[in-house]
């Protein structure tokens, strides 16, 4: 069985953690969010490529959800003395990372080539691939202005109060190589727990890649994000609630409906079936809060139980 | 006073190190060889000015004279990983020197301006400046290939025998802002006991500088950098011989005899005295040595007062 997931960090890296444990790692493609790229000191940085090649290298710091384990932040220190922006935590181990994905890409490689090059010096067999090659900046205006994503996440502690979304340049970016085909071909697609706005949002952002889920509709299950009218990780419930969104499981679902066939919810929000049930999917209602490793290991394979199963009188994607 | 110094790395950065107690810090300029500047992962890293920066800040590794004091790799390990060449020594704290310079020259900034934002961030009063703006990689060709002199000293420990030096794009360099002015101006120039082939070499090959110290030849006192035979730090001796040079004293005099008028001789070569004062040279025969802080300072100035002393009808710079 051949499963694409779509996902941001932190949250979608749980799931993922349990993914390639339910299935071989090898039949897992993942499309990752680089919206959340930023150039600092230089260095392209992939945030959320990171978080998933170092949670399923099983080196990410479990602390954090980010970062590699055990790292330290001497080159932190130094680069504050000289001036530069220290908000964004670059760890010592970490900015190898960065160095060796921005070496690569100045010397022609595509953000395709430079991930899959760190993917597999951590030995992993699930295929990272990026949304896109293009540098999407994810870009809020805000209360306090306008700002990078995560400028308002790290920098500003989520604090500024969002008025708008845009991934920058999203209009002329191409899907990765690989990802339309990964969407094709597989039997199942995950939308993993991620901030519909700005991890799965840019995503979807890249013309063709919503389009080639729609077709796929039946197959695509999503998990909320969004447990009891809060996000489990990161500021999904505030920006929802800021931009206009209903911010709970349904406020979700009604944003993927048209290209997500299969919806899973928490069981605290099981009074929420009904109405997502009204929009033309099929609900799973399960725990979705993942702690231990057989949590997360549990829900990968409900998760895929649900997105392959076919009811009676209903067609295969 | 108004003292000039042209320097290397480590061997030069004892004396300067001297130099900033003997006078006012801001009374000395140093003329930094940047012919050691390698890019390596990205990276614009010009070790010399480094050393001399590190050194007069007070945070140099006293062990082995370069890097940062207690300085940690962790990002070289992880770059190893990555399949880069980790031979090249890059503490955790050192990179941000390395990114902060590369960000300032991705961003418009000339070297020089680079290297002075690195000095004033480390409280200098000493101002350092390149040689040149321009990338002028020390290439040496050897027994065992051609090579970048980095590659020679640190990849290859010295091990290949050197059949030629070249500078690459020197001719093509122009002295870096403010160097033909310091030169011009100076009270005292003073040659640092460097590598007179690949660390004061690279400074002679910019057009310009060696006739800018030709017109000061009576104020130009050398430090040799070769004791009773030996380099004291550096291949300087073994690169010598294996070029035809004399890996003597009086063999760096020769080198310089054309804009040195002044040459400092460790008391152990003090048989070597007539033959630099038959090159015109006037000779201080002193213990050239430097261990002690005290040393390094107690040279610094006889080599001030050597290098303004007037004789009785020698006519003044």
């Amino acid at each position: 069985m051949k499963v694409t997931a779509l996902a941001g960090g932190v949250g979608a890296s749980k799931l993922l953690a349990g993914m390639v444990r339910a299935l071989p790692p090898s039949d897992l493609t993942i499309i990752v969010n680089t919206g959340d790229d930023i150039e600092l000191h230089g260095l392209h940085i992939s945030p959320d490529p990171d978080i998933v090649t170092y949670t399923l290298a099983g080196v990410v710091n479990p602390a954090t959800g980010w970062g590699l384990e055990g790292d330290t932040f001497r080159a932190l220190e130094v680069l504050a003395r000289y001036g530069r922006e220290a908000w964004f935590h670059l760890g010592d181990r970490d900015l190898a990372t960065h160095m060796h994905r921005t070496a690569l890409l100045r010397t022609g490689a595509t953000l395709t080539q430079a991930i899959d090059a760190v993917c597999r010096a951590w030995g992993l067999e699930a295929r990272i691939l990026p949304m896109c090659d293009e540098f999407v900046p994810t870009i809020l205006e805000t209360d306090r202005g306008t700002m990078h994503f995560q400028e308002y996440l790290v920098k500003h502690r989520v604090e500024p109060v969002v008025k708008s979304i845009r991934f920058e340049g999203a209009e002329k970016a191409s899907p990765a190589a690989g990802v339309l085909e990964a969407i094709a071909e597989a039997d199942a697609i995950v939308v993993c727990p991620s901030n519909p706005l700005i991890s799965i949002g840019p995503i979807l952002a890249v013309p063709g890649i919503r389009a080639a889920l729609r077709a796929r509709r039946n197959c695509v299950a999503a998990v909320s994000p969004i447990v009891g009218g809060r996000s489990l990780k990161g500021p999904s419930d505030i920006m929802m609630r800021q931009l206009g969104y209903d911010a709970a499981a349904k406020g979700v679902a009604r944003m993927y409906a048209d290209f997500c066939g299969r919806f899973v919810l928490d069981e605290s929000d099981a009074a929420q079936q009904d109405a997502i049930e009204r929009m033309e999917m099929r609900v799973l209602v399960t725990q979705t809060v993942m702690c231990a490793q057989s949590d997360k290991e549990r829900l990968a394979r409900e998760v895929l139980v649900f997105a392959t199963s076919s009811r009676a009188g209903e067609a295969g994607a």
